[in-house]
């Protein structure tokens, strides 16, 4: 690829309004942290990991833990303004410069939701008007604190909110703060601020007011989603703009032929897959790489996270966890699939029941109370009330194999590693060390012993 | 009951922008599909099943299972509007007049708000006003799209939107669709119906246009509630719905007593029936005929579906299906009872226990972590910790009788079919298989055997 | 304590349209009667209980249970308005008189949202002003029905909205119904009050208009929030009230860095402490003395009443009643902490189990299916699935001891009262009933027994 476009994500800010250990960029929108939302964005926009280069605070803030591995990062370890910050991003851009980059892109690690389309578009109108900067604006309801961007003949100029005057406090076309910029025209320009103003800082938003010396021009790209450039400075904030980021979600699923007859405490990832029929109540959070199906019930009350749950399946006060549910499945209530899981079709998973890195065979039954760990479970198994797979001896772990068709009974133990043969019976209350075979009927407890009447007075006194 | 009125349903539409695999009809509200609240509807307004012909697609689309048996049913194979679906309707209107029905309703099964009383109400005017045929309209905050209503004179002319000057399309009083006819008149016109349009379409709304050709009278009845004739398109028009639905019932219950302090991911169904001074908690689904009484406390995430829960009981966490719980239980956290189940007053079912298809007299308690199905508990007994009733032995299922006053030790197996006398006392870990005498002693277990010293040493290697 | 003012509250209200059982001012705003509310803030304010005289029915409808013990009382035994009502606490005032009060306040047990502050601000006005009665004020947005406040002159009137002309139901500022008295102005006006109105009662706010006849000065405080004065009538408005409660929650905890991406049915009671970076999941309700720390993940769908829980642990689909968890603890999905439970730090409580009246150490771990009642387990224990202490033998509960170290296998049980020794190993399926010694290797099971083949052809016909 032959790239001739980079750009810069500032992800230095700490949030203290936040009130948190992490920086800003960190906090997160459905699960998400804001930087991802943003890389994600770029990633669709056609930029690889190369071509971005984050500008981090320096601190142990979390953010570089988000990163891939092979972004380029550049450390601002004083916070001297957007413009300072973009500066030690300076040999990042000499190296794109190098690499034949005409136009970079600054962008914020803590603004999610400008999208491929704006970047793309944005970037089209950057090099048809051959723009040396291009200003990403956006009609504000509500333009309160962000600078004002006019429309003076052919150039643009940027009023802070601050030195605004009353007529131009009435704009409301506000600053984003993102800019597309030529890359010879931000080096050039980047040398030249100055820190003269109250707050001592150097700001990106000087870089426009420079055409005139640097032989320049300033356009500007109007977002068509106001939403596109909003950030958030505290969690009531962050708070809306997941509400934002919920409402999208769901809008792209009722398009899709979802049925969500009551949205209250649903939460969508914005990566989750979801298809046509399928309900989804209220109180469900679906997370990651999620996958559900046609015609599904999913929810009250259910968490998915990089779950799969096919067609015609149910999923009710359960957990699924990286786990792979087949079709027609019953999972829930109060089921649990903890990682690794996968359940092939019309198996049925019931109340109080937890698997745990472990595969089950088609139609088979597991109705409640019930714990398989590290067990691999033909078809057709039928599973009773109770039952353990002992897979941990305290010091290691081992599996348990059930075959087709072999009937466990309830309370049963079976101590790993241990096998059970196709249509084996295991009686009821049976500790199973030794493997069974095929066919095999195995029991193992103790009969019963009546001491007639005067039930209480013998309980043991101690 | 000697009936001079009938109705026509229409529920040919296939819904493509809801994306369904069903028909629009069958979408749901408060999980009742949209067409059962309108045949609802029209039982509560007098009209029985024998007296609704429902127009069907003629495609496997869900509705036909939805239907009373006895409900005619016209098939309109060709999707050529809504004149042509009542035309199908033609024998069924026959047969009306031939049994001494004088008008006839047309409405509409994805329009689920319209009530019995503007039914009543609409006919009342239609009949006082000697209308051949009126036309229920609404006031429409924002009436774009919709047919809007003119009156002029003594007559009225429904104008489309898009065929409307712009005065007209000031006007907000808007055509529902939803007619009342003369049957003579509405048999009269029916044939005269042309499809010279745009979409080659046969409309009903030109039947309200032939009164000066038939000599008839055209009215009109404004429906007092907008909402009584909305319908829904898409997915998010019918969460819309869903919401209004919502806040209906809440209304409702609010109105009764019920304390509901956040309605979040309270879904409560239209036929549901709540007591006073009982507290609904967030993410409770109530459903169907469910029944609670006064006093209660429902939820937090609890689901009901055609269950009876008696005066102070508590339930939370819970899921109840089809079973009844008598007065001042507690059910839950995490407790499920499946189809079938009568428990009396004063029982406790605690955490991770599930009663199936079983019985439990008067304060008995079920406190955790067990299994009761097919069984028969009596009063005051105390079942412990983990006990399973082993109904299934993999071909059949049996009954488990308790009988009053007996107290089941933890971790016991109850294997079915088993009685267990009255007072009679099962110590721990116990597998009982025979009946229990009355106020017997029963134990089953093997003592310990202690290997003194280096426990870590001896785990068997495998 | 010195006091020189004193407060009486008026509690006697029934609450008809709430069709309660109860008195209105038990009715609840976040789990919290409303008059507990009330109270609360007269004791942040400065008031204690024996200053406080609340009027009450006299009927037993449950608000005497909700007041301190030493709190005086008043019965008003009819109900004939709210001039009445403090008429019945003229002993209480008399001996606040002989105790050297000057001001009193006349507040509404139902009025829950008056807060200290605006108690104080309000008691200097009326001091700093002299007046003998000032009239707490608010602007509302729709004042129907209300008194409005007329100021003319130096003086103070109050007009029914039911005698209001048009120019005086134009404006805004509202009688809240509450009072600062000068007590011996107060003294000396109830005796003076009249019932000769439509309705037969003694009004309160007759007394505003005895200034002129006792030499007096009325005055107003507005207040500077119109939620203070908010009270409720039916459910619906109590629902309003409990939303208003509940964003107030919300805005405090966003304010100190706590992250609620949702807040669908989240409720979280006044007096609930939450640490910074902790995020809270839809579906959660946290109440009463709750203690949430730093970093924690609470939900979805959790219920912590009275429960204090540590830095960076995670609680999710749980239930934790009267309990402390400590620092990164694993709670969940799906257990309960029963009343009582003391977990340290980096315990595993998992999917289906109880922990009741227990306590637990350092890094030990409840995975699955478990039930503890009544037990001291130490540190980095290992319980396996399906251990039941058997706490309870029908007639007594016991206690059962599990050292550091030791390893409890699989579906054992526990028979209290009992002792396992450090580091002993209970072999899975083995019920104890014995003390084990530290270090001891303790089993006590059956061997399997295998019958070859035809496994279904075995099982015992009944």
């Amino acid at each position: 690829m032959n790239y001739n476009y980079a750009a810069v994500v500032l992800a230095a800010g700490d949030g203290k309004r936040m009130k948190s250990a992490h920086s800003k960029v960190c906090c997160e929108l459905l699960c998400k942290p804001m930087i991802s939302w943003v890389l994600d964005a770029c990633a669709r926009f056609g930029l690889d990991d190369r071509h971005i280069c984050a500008v981090l605070s320096g601190k142990d803030d979390g953010v570089k833990e988000l990163l891939p591995e092979d972004m380029p990062v550049a450390l601002q370890n004083q916070r001297l303004g957007t413009g300072h910050a973009v500066q030690m991003a300076l040999p990042f851009l000499q190296q794109m410069q190098r690499e034949g980059v005409t136009d970079v892109c600054v962008l914020y690690g803590d603004v999610p939701f400008l999208d491929e389309d704006t970047l793309r578009d944005a970037l089209f109108t950057h090099r048809s008007a051959q723009n040396s900067v291009t200003v990403l604006t956006a009609m504000a309801e509500d333009p309160a604190g962000y600078g004002r961007v006019l429309h003076t003949g052919n150039t643009v100029e940027i009023v802070e909110a601050a030195d605004a005057t009353p007529a131009q406090l009435a704009v409301r076309e506000i600053n984003s703060g993102i800019y597309w910029f030529r890359l010879d025209y931000l080096l050039a320009a980047l040398p030249r601020l100055q820190n003269d103003n109250s707050q001592g800082e150097y700001y990106l938003t000087d870089v426009v007011g420079m055409t005139k010396d640097l032989d320049g021009t300033a356009g500007t790209f109007l977002c068509r989603n106001t939403d596109s450039v909003l950030g958030a400075n505290d969690r009531k904030q962050l708070a809306a703009l997941n509400e934002i980021a919920r409402q999208r979600v769901f809008d792209k699923h009722y398009a899709a032929g979802v049925d969500i007859p009551c949205t209250d405490g649903v939460m969508i990832g914005p990566d989750v897959v979801i298809g046509p029929d399928t309900r989804i109540y209220p109180g469900c959070i679906l997370m990651g790489k999620t996958v559900i199906g046609n015609g599904c019930i999913i929810g009250p009350s259910t968490h998915v996270v990089d779950g799969s749950v096919g067609d015609g399946s149910i999923v009710d006060f359960s957990r699924v966890e990286s786990s792979v549910v087949g079709k027609a499945c019953r999972i829930g209530p109060f089921a649990r699939l903890r990682a690794g899981c996968t359940v092939a079709d019309g198996v049925k998973i019931g109340n109080f029941v937890e698997l745990n890195n472990s595969t089950a065979g088609d139609r088979s039954s597991f109705p409640h109370l019930t714990y398989i760990g590290d067990a691999d479970i033909g078809e057709n198994v039928n599973v009773g009330c109770g039952v353990v797979t002992v897979n941990n001896d305290g010091q290691h772990k081992y599996r348990t194999v059930v075959e087709d068709g072999a009937f466990i009974g309830s309370n049963s133990n079976l101590i790993a590693p241990v096998t059970v043969g196709g249509g084996a019976y295991i009686a009821a209350a049976t500790t199973v060390t030794r493997d069974v075979a095929p066919e095999a009927m195995v029991f193992g407890r103790v009969r019963q012993t009546e001491m007639t009447g005067g039930a209480r007075g013998r309980i043991k006194k101690r």
